[in-house]
């Protein structure tokens, strides 16, 4: 999936990124479900943001920040084998980042997003902007890929609405199989 | 330590991180010192500041967003009797984290904190704004205790306000001691 336009100024999706919050929030407390973040390009922009919602504490367990290759590594259980393969922007490294907060940090869903938030780090190959976000869950694992357009603030809240709309798709979707099975 | 005043609006403190944030980051590319964080009440806000920054990934490792108490455990290896003892917002905790994401994140310095960010989560004894911020490095680890009077959102910018200033005075401290030895 390619980029969606962007907000320049950032207002519109500083509001926009707040009800996403907010929705996530309201949904994981009604099913009692809990979320972790692991982040690599958005920075803690994902659990910045949701943790600006009074009352997040109640379903948001935390998150883990693997800027560099050894906190993925380390921290986060992704293969030194496959950033080598892949590179740490890919979508291999986006599943197995939310695959190993999911494990490790024990939430029903994680949230991941790796990418090159720019100026600088971009190639031929992999440009500024090229980013993958994942969701781990009780469904399983989903990694979608993102080449966003903007400059590194806007493609920071660019991929972090990815990440919180894919992330609340998966809960919605999660929600209704639990529905459909009682 | 008490509170300073606050800036309700949040602009100026926005730019004023923007303006720590790049002169941590000059300081520790000048030294090839790297950083991390371990953040509760904060939630990430000290990491998305620091990653604002284009270049941040030469000196930032990262950082592990504990909100839980499982989570400070687990993750930053802060042992359950200290949180029993003394509260997840104690000195004795922003010291176990600090100490904790130095030891199990590998860098040179961790900025540590801890705090009741409101409106929920106050009482008595600890009320809502009580932050304690952690700084751990090669000069030992130093806790200051803040007790801020904003919302949530001005109590989670003063912490992170605190806590790069507190980083940045051991990194210059740290910097003073190699340049007196040579």
């Amino acid at each position: 999936m390619d980029g969606q336009p962007i907000d320049p100024s950032g207002t519109a999706e500083a509001g926009e990124l707040s009800t996403l919050a907010q929705r996530l929030q309201a949904l994981c407390l009604a099913a009692r479900w809990t979320v972790v973040s692991a982040e690599s390009c958005t920075g803690g922009m994902i659990v910045d943001t949701l943790t600006d919602v009074p009352g997040s504490s109640g379903y948001l367990l935390g998150g883990i920040v693997a800027y560099s290759d050894a906190l993925k590594e380390g921290q986060l259980g992704v293969p030194g084998e496959v950033i080598t393969a892949h590179g740490a922007v890919s979508a291999q490294v986006a599943r197995a980042m939310a695959l190993g907060a999911l494990e490790r940090l024990g939430a029903t869903f994680a949230v991941s997003v790796t990418g090159i938030a720019g100026p600088d780090g971009g190639s031929e190959a992999k440009p500024v902007g090229l980013t993958y976000v994942g969701v781990a869950g009780p469904g399983g694992v989903e990694v979608r890929r993102f080449a966003w357009v903007g400059d590194r603030a806007a493609n920071k809240r660019a991929s972090t609405r990815a990440a919180l709309e894919l992330l609340i798709g998966a809960v919605e979707t999660a929600a209704a199989t639990a529905a459909a099975a009682r």
